[in-house]
Formats: C-alpha cells, sequence, structure tokens
C-alpha cells in the first residue's frame, strides 16, 4: 500500500463535529496500510469572517497582509483535525503550507506553485504520523512571505503533494458523491461519471462544472496524479479522473462525457469592424492588455456590400466594465459602428472524447437545443468539445434536452447526489 | 531617535476599532521620528475560542498541536494592524514569531526564548517600515515547530526583541495607566508610580502585582533594557522600570515602591516533624519532585519537650492537592504527626529598595497590621520586601492600613486608574 493524499474542503470540518467525523475517514485509510498525506481548508464560514474583519480595518488591504490573515483559517483547522486524530489514538502532526515546502511566486492572492519540497512530510509519515497539511497557502521563493493560491487553492495544494510524493492517488473529499453528466440542481435524472480522462474534465472544468477547478486537474495531468473525488459524508466511490479508468472502473467509457453550464459570462458584440488586417489584433490586445481572460471569440462573415464585420466574444460578468471602457478607448483607431453588452446569456457545452470522429453528435446537439425552442447564438467548438451561447433564461431547458438527447439521463427517476451529515 | 518596540495586549485590539486606535497611536511613535516595532497579542477573546474549539475536539489536546492553533490568534491581529496602519498611509509589514526569529526551546506551551535573530525584522523597519510581529509565539531551535511562550508571553517577545534590536525602549500598552503602590481596585487613594527599579519591580511582580509578569521584568533587567507601562486608552506618561529613572522622570526615588498582595496561594503545614537532619530535606524534595514551585517556607523553633517541629510553605493553590499527596507518601519515611491544608489566606507584601537598612520599616509595618486587628500566620523577608501571610478575608483592610502607614496614599481622593474606550 503506497502513499495517498486527501483533502477536505471547508463544509466537510465545518465544526467540531465534522472534524471529528473527517478524523475517523483518515484513521480509516490508515488502518487499510496507507500512507496518509491530509490538506484541509479552513472551516466553514472561517475565511469569510476574516475578509469581513479586514473590510473593518482598511477598504483596500494590501495583498501580503491579507495573505498572512487568511492563512490563519487552515491553521485553526489543521491543527484541530490533527488533535482529534490523536484523540483517536492516531499519531498526527500539521504542518503550514511554508513547513510542507509549497513554494511559490510572490502574486499574493493568487499565487503559483513552484516548487513542492515535501521533506519535512515525507520524514513525518515515514515516521508513522499522519501529516496534516494547509491547503491554499505556500511561501514565496525570495522574499520568504506567507502566499496564498487563490480559487481552488486547497484542490492544488493536494494535488501538488500527491505530484511531490509520488502518491498513488488524490482524494478530493467535497459535499457531493463525484462530477455529474450534468449539474443535478438541473438535471434530476443527472449521473454519477464513474471514470472521466483529464482532457474531458478538463473541459468540464472550464465549461462551469464547479466540482473541479482546471488548474488542479491540468496539475494533475502533467504529472499523472490520478484523481478521486468523492464525498465526505458517504462511503461511496466517487469519481475517477485519470489517464485511464482505474481499478474496479467499469472500462466501457461514454462517448459523451457530460453536459455543462455556465451562467457567469456575459457577451460582448463589436458591431461593424471594418474587414481588413489588423483590426481584431487591436480589439483584443485592448483587451488583453487591460488582462481579462476571454472565452469563445466568434467572427461572422462579412457583408460583401459593407465590408464591415460583427465581432464577438465571451467573458467573465465580473470583466464587463473594465471590457468595454478598454473597447471605447481604441474606437478612434479600430472605427467601429458600436458596442453591445450582453450579460443575460448562458453557455451549454457538450463534452466527450471522440466526438470529432462521430458527425451525428453536433447535429444531434443542434436538433435537441431546436425541439427545446431554444436559440443558439454562438457556437464553438474543440477537439472534444461543443459549446453554444443561448438565453439566459433557457438555460435549464437545453441542458435537459441535451442531456437525454444523449442518452445521459440515469434510470432512477431522480439522482441522489448532495449528501448530508446523516449520510 | 531610536528604535521603539511597543507591545499592545489582546484587550487593546479587542476589535477593528481598538486595531485602528492602535494602529493611529503607532503611526504617532513613527511620525515621531523613531523606527518602531510592534508586538501585538490574539484579538481580545480569539484565544478562549480557540481553547474551546480544542476542548471539542479533544480532551486532552497535544501541545504542538495545540501551539499551531493558538497561534493563529496572532496571525489575525498582527495582518489587521498591518492593514490599519497602511490604511493610514504608512508602510507596515507583519511577521509572525518564526519570521522574526524568535528561536525558542521545544517546550510546548511554556517554551523559552533561547535565541532571537532579528534580521528580517530589521531590514524591514531599516526600509522604512513599520514591523508588526506575532507576539507569544516562536519557532523551537531543532523541530522548527511552533511554540508558545505561555503566560505572559507576548510582554517577553516584546523585551526579547527590544533587546535583540538595542531599542531606546520597550512600550507595554495595557488597559491601565501603569504599576500603582498597591491595587486601585483595593486600596481607591494608591498612585501611580513614575519610576520603579528592576529589582523592585520583579519583587511586586512575584509578590501578587499583575502589571508585568516576573518573567519579563527578568529579561528585561538582564539586558538593561528600559520598559514603560502605559495605557493605550490616553495619552499619559505610564510607570518607567528601568535602572535607573528615566529622562524627565522625578528622581526622588521613595525607600517603599509599593504594598502587593496575592490570595492565589494556600498554606500547608506539616505537624510535628521530628527535629532532626535531613527531614525537612525529605519534605522538599518530595514537593520538588512533584514539580511544584513553593513560595514561603517557615520552620518553627522545636519544642524542647518533644523534639518536634511544624514547618508551612505556601504555594499555588492549583497545586494543592497535588502536594499534598505527595506528602502522604513522605509520610512512613518522615514519621510527621498530620498535614493542614489552608486555603483561605492571603500574603501582602511590602517592597522597597533600602529595607534593611531602615529598621523602622518592618515595626511601622506590623504596627500597621496590628493596629488595623490583622493577625500575622507566617513571615518571610528578603533584602527589599516583607511578606506576611493573614486571613484572607483581612486582606483588603491589611493592604489599606499598611498603603496608608506608609504614606503611599495620594491626596486625590480617589485614583482615576482603568482606562475605558472614551479616553
Amino acid at each position: 500500500m503506497g502513499l495517498v493524499v486527501q483533502k477536505y474542503g471547508g463544509s466537510s470540518v465545518a465544526d467540531a463535529e465534522g472534524i471529528k467525523r473527517v478524523a475517523k475517514r483518515i484513521v480509516e485509510a490508515k488502518k487499510n496500510g496507507h500512507q496518509v498525506v491530509v490538506v484541509v481548508s479552513a472551516m466553514g464560514d472561517t475565511t469569510d469572517e476574516l475578509i469581513d474583519l479586514a473590510e473593518q480595518v482598511s477598504p483596500m488591504p494590501a495583498g501580503r497582509e491579507f495573505d498572512m490573515l487568511l492563512t490563519a483559517g487552515e491553521r485553526i483547522s489543521m491543527a484541530l483535525l490533527a488533535m482529534a486524530i490523536k484523540n483517536l489514538g492516531h499519531a498526527a502532526q500539521s504542518f503550514t503550507g511554508s513547513q510542507a515546502g509549497v513554494i511559490t511566486d510572490a502574486v499574493h492572492g493568487k499565487a503559483r506553485i513552484i516548487d513542492v519540497t515535501p521533506g519535512r512530510i515525507k520524514q513525518s509519515v515515514d515516521s508513522g504520523n499522519i501529516a496534516i497539511v494547509a491547503g491554499f497557502q505556500g511561501v514565496s521563493q525570495d522574499s520568504k512571505d506567507i502566499t496564498t493560491l487563490g480559487r481552488g487553492g486547497s484542490d492544488t495544494t493536494a494535488v501538488a503533494l500527491a505530484a511531490a510524493l509520488n502518491a498513488e492517488v488524490c482524494e478530493i473529499y467535497t459535499d457531493v458523491d463525484g462530477v455529474f453528466t450534468a449539474d443535478p440542481r438541473v438535471v434530476k435524472k443527472a449521473r454519477k461519471i464513474d471514470w472521466i480522462s483529464f482532457e474531458d474534465m478538463l473541459e468540464l472544468a472550464s465549461s462551469g462544472s464547479k466540482v473541479l477547478l482546471h488548474r488542479c486537474v491540468e496539475y494533475a495531468r502533467r504529472y499523472n496524479i490520478p484523481i478521486h473525488v468523492r464525498s465526505s459524508f458517504s462511503g461511496l466511490q466517487g469519481t475517477w479522473v485519470s489517464n485511464e479508468p482505474q481499478g474496479d472502473q467499469p472500462m466501457e467509457q461514454a462517448i459523451i462525457s457530460g453536459v455543462a453550464h455556465d451562467t457567469s459570462e456575459a457577451k460582448v458584440t463589436v458591431v461593424g469592424v471594418p474587414d481588413k488586417p489588423g483590426e481584431a489584433a487591436t480589439i483584443f490586445r485592448a483587451i488583453a492588455d487591460a488582462e481579462i481572460n476571454i472565452d469563445m471569440v466568434v467572427q461572422n462573415v462579412s457583408a460583401a456590400s459593407t465590408g464591415l464585420t460583427d465581432i464577438s466574444f465571451t467573458l467573465p460578468k465580473t470583466e464587463g466594465r473594465k471590457a468595454v471602457e478598454a473597447l471605447e478607448r481604441t474606437k478612434p483607431r479600430v472605427g467601429f459602428d458600436s458596442l453591445r453588452y450582453d450579460d443575460q446569456i448562458a453557455k451549454i457545452s457538450l463534452v466527450g472524447a471522440g466526438m470529432k470522429t462521430n458527425p451525428g453528435v453536433t447535429a444531434t446537439f443542434f436538433e435537441a437545443l431546436s425541439n427545446a425552442g431554444v436559440n443558439i447564438e454562438l457556437i464553438s467548438t474543440s477537439e472534444i468539445r461543443i459549446s453554444v451561447v443561448t438565453r439566459a433564461d433557457d438555460v435549464n431547458e437545453a441542458v435537459r434536452a441535451v442531456h437525454s438527447a444523449f442518452g445521459l439521463d440515469s434510470e432512477n427517476d431522480e439522482a441522489v447526489v448532495y449528501g448530508g451529515t446523516g449520510r
């Protein structure tokens, strides 16, 4: 039996009871003969409470100090978790990100991991301890300041440690049973996925699935660390994310992995762009200089009569104002007619390997939407994904229609998905 | 202008308002041309809340993890304080005990400082920052684990940093105006002491005065760091503790510094001890082996008729049961008659330099108690202190009588002492 990295999110350790429940589960893994390294997030609302305190003393808290503040949250949960494990009669030691050797750059609030030097963790588990590591945090390489990794940081910590420690698996414990073929709150017949490839999971993550973040999956793929996403409230097998189906997992790989949707984006259309070389470049350079990540980009065929075209793209709603302002400033140079901003859109994506080699997929997708009376505004495709933009109001119906059309519906009337404390 | 170390306790930074108020005071010192290093405790009730959480997950939390947990408290307050200072337009950086170079032994919960290597703090203040350091915590020399310094740890951190940084003064901010000639809650006419020697302060601290702990004063004396104890709620001068009166402080040094009292002790009397060599040694070896610190020890002259004597000593009430049990086990060897345990006692101490060379002091002390109708049960003296044990019920009257007899009463009817947020 090898080494296992387990990660528990804030909802799993929301209170003393949660911590004790998680401690029991960790001890089980140890009893089964594994070396166990645990990555833990801050308890439930701790981070929000700390942010609230920061806002009370300063409207614009500095990054270095803000990171120092927030990392207190994991310090509390990890120490309590180690105590709870010891109380069950097993040796445990807790480590800060810095002590665990999580070395980052110095970009406070969203630092990137540069290196992981897990010497102390290795030594701790080799001496028989369960090692508890603070998620979401590291130490900057040059200035030795405490940093935080930003959204999904604890998952990334777990995968990075799993890679550095050559773990068998990185188990991500959460409050759902795994990755589903669609959001079960929207599609009652959504099914838990037993296994999914890194590539498909990356597409789902970037298409709106929130169970795993793109960054964490990307890291796992690069180091080929299998991820097992599962509920901390049940003993069920969850979803394996890996290069190849794991162990007992069924080998039958569906072409279609699932349907994701995303209502967090807005659409910007630049109307009446002169159809000549360099205009699009000017537009997207302006967006890039404003440090805005865009998602889909579509350019219509220009009307022969006018020599003008329209360029549309999607981006996070939160960046909408900044993008519009940046584009307004390019207007004198580009000479477009007008800007349209629309934040009442939804993106629906179908993800699955082998899509390109299966010509019927696109047709079935569009027919399903059409039959449901859903209008398509933009289309974009990749090797393993088709995405469309529709009205936000249509999103639930559209997802259900597509899910059903591709035979993803479970035979049960209703998927049992969200674990509760009673399970 | 040199470097100043300021220490703020938990009551001074109990909430966001307190943090902002303290930030203003720190910035004042910086504007006055000082380099400023600030040591801060955890906010108000944070430590108690963390202890409560620990008790919920484990009845006997391990020292290493308990220290990891508790140190989250200072991490929060120091980060918030740095933010609040930056919000006032001044550069500030916060540092954990480990980052500040507070190196300790590995005795979790009451670690001792072995060394202070304040390179990062020095660099930070030399670049113009105000450095905020977490009090009460350090890092163990060998295992690199996070440690806490135990009671009064933040004051000790402040003095230790002041020594390592060669500071002009260590300012200890608290919720009272300084050190008083007696506890102002007992003696309304108690006066604030403007200056007191290290030696007298040490005696006051070990005699029940709670403003400064013995450990912190001892450290300051060893490195000759002047301490200025003052209120964080007022702008008043407080009490200077140093080898020699400081700056504008009045040079007239009263022989008597003050009257301290302590009701936290109990008295054990071993009755009927054979008056022969080795018996006392056996008794106190038993107490020492139980790791109990005793305070006063008195042995009566033995009665010629029986060859038996009584030995009395005082110790913290919290150690009472352990001491009695340890002594019971020695009974077969020592052959004493019985044990008496009495926790309804008080210790009253008069502290002042030159007491030995001033024969009237002891007489005046005893006369004052006698006139107040207070019976003396034990007496013990040092070079600069006389202590007596009385009934606990008599303590307030005894302290007032002694305070008055030595002319310590203020001319004001009532001392204004305890600062409130409005001051």
